[in-house]
């Protein structure tokens, strides 16, 4: 058992839309994402989704609103729900998701990362 | 949809050791708590439990050692490993867990919440 310091794991990576694993509970992950452009559409069929801003502001654009996340705030994205994520500047996030969860849903794309770094 | 701000959602009680819903995900809950003092050793026997410290300094204690979590870290106790948080100053913290999760564990006690509210 460990504790995570969230800022330092993420002074640990630099990558774009690359989420990295720093928790495991109850068959979810704790990952860490840093996001900078303009993402993929795409759904998650069997997962919701947690997003919580801790550094920026995070636009996501679903097909009947646009909604912007601050930092101290977070939504969840129930399944199903077509969303894509903006980053005008640089956006750190906290996700929190089923294990299986792939960061692309159902649009495999450039973005899509298959394998997760432990960090 | 909503997007939740934590700390506008902290402002909105003062109790210690009630932890407030405010997210649902893949069948667990967000919770948000104010602790101060020292709760009951307890343990959960089939649920992991995430500990995000938003402010202040949380102690945990564990039979084999303790540890302090401060802002912007968290810990994830696994589940069946008894654990007595205590707040020796007001701590905000922020939860996660399966939805069935009982606040004390197996230990029922003055501090056990059947019922929680949703904020």
């Amino acid at each position: 058992m460990v504790k995570i310091n969230v800022l330092e794991k993420f002074s640990l990576f630099t990558e774009y839309w690359s989420p990295k694993i720093v928790g495991e509970l109850n068959s979810q992950y704790v990952k860490l994402a840093k996001l900078k452009g303009e993402f993929v559409w795409h759904k998650h069929v069997h997962e919701d989704e947690l997003f919580m801003v801790i550094k920026g502001s995070l636009t996501i654009e679903f097909r009947d609103k646009t909604m912007i996340i601050n930092e101290n705030e977070f939504i969840i994205v129930p399944q199903g729900t077509e969303h894509k994520p903006i980053a005008e500047e640089e956006v750190w996030v906290l996700l929190f998701e089923p294990k299986g969860t792939i960061n692309t849903g159902d649009t495999i794309s450039v973005f899509t990362k298959e394998k997760l770094e432990e960090l």
